[in-house]
């Protein structure tokens, strides 16, 4: 008893210090050198040196940042619909948001994970998880478009996700909410949870050439709460480790419940061993329910499929798939250094951190050297895995990134800091104050075999009186630290887009050269696509209108529209015949219960309006395309259902009167 | 004939122009001062000095800045929806995207305007206007929150809105695409435009106290395009200018057909004179329908209530209320000087800017020294309403700001620069190269009588090859100029959220001290509120559920919830019970067709949610809030319609599992 009463003195502790909303460091006036403003500033029309790929949180979406200046570059539409951009509101984008459940209009985008290629970042895509339903997005990283998305079933909670091996092989997804399999009936009671609930993890291969997403298979583990995630390097390729909390499988008030243990768990996976047992066809093909969309270039559209089955492997019939490391305490971030040969474990209510060896658990395997198993899965004894633990390094270590240069950089987010410590002796080398609670943190390439590392940045929670003040809700925030030399050195505040989670920087060099600019007209494959003013056109099927458009500086084509009717659907196909970069136009009719339309040179998008009166709708292109871009206007004619308004359209001719049959 | 062949040429070299998609400077690679760095540079921890609102054009909200260091603090969600913060998915905010055509997620935002007191920015609150579907929206600058939306009837295009009498009497709306009033039967030919279709000019009047806006009366004017607008200043105060292009009343291919004359117009409204024909009764009450949405600050909700009638006064009948000054060339800007005596009209197409004197205006009118009239609206000789003209100042004029010291500063889209010119003498002082394609500019307090003149920001439409490239589309940009001195000087290229118009910039010591941190937990007036864990129930009112829930860190209460049935609708009403700054807590559940709720310390806000299936629905905190934010969740159970499983929930107690019914 006594021991779990200190527990829970412990616990009262952090949860003062989170009353506080994080500690305030004691120098939170700490002098920024001199220097800072030249090494934040990049002079105007000179390019950064990092794309900085953050997450968005709850926007659902991802932001690109250059470094070192922390402009924002780019909110990249992931999850969420952006009725900016049509994404959710064009026909050809609406797919993309399908789920087992309907159209989701938002999701919760945690963490960004960058493909390899040798454990190095290769610059093509970007994968993203969506927490709330689960799911995967990548996005291509020559348009800086999301492509593909895919549910998981069995899941809720997509957190520990998309974390990625070494080649890009498998992005995986673990259950953070673990809950009845979709096979079983999940109408139990709640308290029910030891018994009827699971955590599963996904494997989700990527085609080499293609990135398109497939489900290989699914682990079915205890119910428990995966958190976060990251693959083997090197002599760890095979393995990927999984921190969960919750190990005591509470199902209320776990932030009293789910921390009473000293230690959960690192759950480490040998997907090699899988893939065997895959190919052996030891897996139970499950039917489930779950959408797989993916936008193609070709046709600028997409296409939703609802799948419906999934291989499922539980790993307690196979017990050499998956073996579970103690790991204090409710641990959080789980991070693997450079060789492959270090597994850091963050517990967020630890005051040390435990460092795994790759080697030494490999040994306690072999030799059978486990403490006992939970759900089935062996625990390997602590002490045989451990390399070592980072002593008092601060309150509520999160995540850890790496240097390349044989140092590890963690995040403390009751303790308000980054500290530095060297991986081999554990020593601590350094420590900086963060302004305040920071979560995740990222060095370009500080989660890859090839770190490259020149800077840190720190992604807050809380930022106060950091900024201007907005009113009650104020931005998140990201801070820039110079770790070119032995310290750490604070450069710049910016504050950032939704809610920063995990983010990834690279080499701009990496990816600017290929970067799309224009969509080639000829390539374009769009159905409804015109391909020049002489082939826009508006054609009845019944209640249905389809309006092939063009837009090209400074008019669209048709611009006048008559014989539309109350009752009709119609569907504005607007291609942009424009060649040229940066270059965009618009797309919007009054009175739309819908989005605009932004339409990229070479593109065909679909806007749908259903005209609610009888009337004159103007249209207009909503970018500012050029110096006549005001006169970039239409009207289209709404009759009574039944009239006999003739069906006309035209640009510069104006319509004879005589051909209408309107009222006056 | 061969005047017009003079002036299609011309046109014709502006559309070549245009083609390039904006002049690159001959100074591209201009050096920026070796002392920009210092002085665009705010050091973490540091305050802006000013805030920067900005519209976002085709995203529909506005962005607030600091300046200098173009870091964006604040997306403030106005006329589109934004799932990120469940601005139009939470019960209480969709009320406020509702409009005469049901929900409307979409619209674009062109012009902020602060509101004023005596001609000065006095920080309470900034208006902003919706283009496409007419609107003007109300932010209060104390929460950053929009408070208000009214909606325009008898217009289209709302553009030249919602500008600003110089004690916040008014905010204006006009008609930019001219249309049959909505009275009269608009099912008319296109080719009937000089006939049938209509501009209007709104005043829309706010409440000194509350904010309230109300449509007070609307001018019929002819059908023209207006543009843009600007209240007259101490002398002209009685008096509102509007720009319009398009009076050859075009109504296809405006690119051509609307730039065939050598002058258009600026419209000046004695919105006094209006006032008193108003007070006599002789406006014509006509029935519309309008939606008027309000949101209140006790109740955290908002209401959309549907206006059947406006009072229009026919321009025509009243030849003192009105008058057209000619004005070359398609003019776009309609800016008044600090004094008040100086009217800049800028033609987009014209190769100079005309200066208009008030007090010659007004004598203009009293000699009835008049060329005509353009539908029964008299029209003042250009050169008796002259004051003088800025001579080739650039190609492309767009907008004048004041720095209050004599001078303006003119945005030239064509020629991408901004000019410096002395009003006084009409002498250009000082041009500097805009990357690319500059559409407004602002200087803070720079359309006021009192500017702030310590910089101008030019907002450009094309960035092309100012950042790291980021596929087809990229960002649109400002440029933060230092004009302390008696040469602008480059500071900053900042890229910007959506599309730039106008802007407004304020010293941050006008609003900073009164920004609302929290909401008091006991002014909460939403019907649905739990002041403490002991308010929090669940209650069945046949197929409709309502959950009162709490969120403080780090749990929900209840968090378990049994006896949820298909076909039930399931109202989440949480209430953040925190009372510190910056602890907003997050809500999804699983699958859900919906956004989250984004919740302020002291607000209720309602997620509606319809289950689409029997089983475990996890629920949590989208934002994180603390240490134990990961343990911040629950579940609800789902049982089949009909089922008899029992109506429970609570926190930390674990339902007793034979209370209920479920199926294992």
């Amino acid at each position: 008893m006594k021991a779990i009463q200190l527990k829970n003195i412990a616990l009262v502790s952090v949860v003062v210090l989170l009353g506080m909303g994080g500690c305030k460091p004691k120098n939170a006036a700490s002098a920024v050198d001199a220097g800072a403003a030249a090494k934040a500033y990049v002079a105007p029309g000179k390019y950064d040196e990092f794309y900085n790929f953050v997450s968005g949180g709850f926007s659902g979406q991802m932001s690109v940042y250059g470094l070192p200046s922390g402009r924002l570059l780019r909110v990249i539409p992931v999850f969420s619909v952006d009725p900016e951009k049509g994404w959710g509101y064009s026909e050809e984008t609406k797919p993309m948001l399908n789920t087992s459940h309907g159209f989701v209009p938002w999701d919760d985008l945690h963490h960004t994970e960058l493909s390899q290629t040798n454990g190095e970042i290769d610059g093509r895509w970007i994968f993203a998880n969506g927490n709330n339903t689960p799911r995967i997005a990548r996005v291509d990283l020559s348009t800086f478009r999301t492509n593909e998305i895919i549910e998981i079933p069995n899941s809720a909670g997509n957190h520990s996700s998309p974390f990625i091996t070494e080649n890009t092989e498998y992005v995986v997804a673990g259950t953070r909410f673990s809950v009845p399999p979709d096979n079983v009936n999940g109408d139990v009671p709640i308290n029910t949870y030891k018994k009827n609930f699971k955590g599963t993890i996904s494997f989700v291969s990527v085609d080499k050439t293609s990135g398109n997403m497939k489900i290989a298979f699914q682990l079915l583990c205890p119910g428990v709460n995966f958190d976060l995630s990251h693959a083997g390097k090197g002599p760890s390729h095979d393995w990927m480790f999984f921190s969960c909390y919750n190990s005591e499988q509470a199902n209320t008030l776990l932030e009293v419940n789910a921390s009473q243990k000293d230690k959960d768990f690192i759950l480490a996976v040998n997907w090699k061993k899988a893939e065997e047992y895959l190919a052996q066809g030891k897996a139970k093909k499950q039917s489930v329910k779950y959408a797989h969309n993916v936008y193609d270039e070709k046709t600028h559209s997409a296409t939703s499929t609802i799948e419906t089955e999934v291989q499922v492997l539980d790993v307690k019939d196979f017990p050499d798939i998956a073996y579970f490391i103690p790991c204090p305490k409710s641990p959080h971030g789980c991070d693997v250094d450079p060789t492959g040969e270090y597994i850091v474990g963050s517990g967020k209510l630890a005051a040390l951190i435990p460092v795994f060896s790759y080697t030494k658990l490999q040994a306690a395997i072999a030799a059978k050297d486990f403490i006992g198993n939970f759900g089935g899965i062996p625990v390997v004894k602590y002490e045989s895995a451990l390399y070592g633990e980072v002593k008092k390094p601060g309150l509520g270590p999160l995540h850890t990134e790496f240097d390349g240069k044989g140092n590890a950089y963690t995040s403390f987010f009751v303790s308000s800091e980054i500290v530095k410590w060297n991986i081999k002796d554990l020593k601590v080398l350094d420590r900086v104050p963060t302004y305040y609670s920071i979560g995740h943190l990222c060095i370009p390439g500080g989660d890859s075999r090839k770190p490259n590392a020149k800077y840190v940045i720190a992604y807050n929670k809380i930022t106060k009186d950091r900024y201007l003040p907005t009113g009650p809700e104020l931005a998140q925030s990201a801070q820039l630290f110079d770790i070119s030399g032995d310290k750490m050195q604070l450069i710049l505040d910016f504050p950032t887009i939704g809610e920063p989670h995990y983010a990834q920087a690279v080499s701009a060099d990496l990816i600017k050269t290929k970067s799309v600019k224009i969509f080639k007209i000829e390539d374009n494959f769009n159905p409804y696509v015109s391909k020049g003013e002489g082939q826009t056109k508006v054609v009845r099927t019944g209640n249905r209108v389809d309006v092939n458009m063009t837009a090209i500086r400074s008019h669209l084509a048709p611009d006048n529209i008559e014989g539309i009717k109350i009752g009709d659907e119609v569907y504005f196909h607007i291609t942009n015949l424009e060649q040229d970069w940066d270059v965009p136009h618009g797309f919007a009719i009054k009175g739309s219960v819908n989005a605009e339309l932004l339409i990229m040179p070479g593109e065909t998008q679909t806007l749908k309006w259903v005209p609610d009166r009888v009337g004159m709708f103007p249209m207009y292109c909503t970018d500012f395309c050029s110096a006549l871009h005001q006169e970039m206007s239409g009207y289209v004619r709404v009759s009574p259902a039944g009239s006999n308004t003739k069906l006309l359209f035209s640009t510069g001719k104006n319509l004879p009167a005589a051909d209408s049959t309107g009222t006056k």
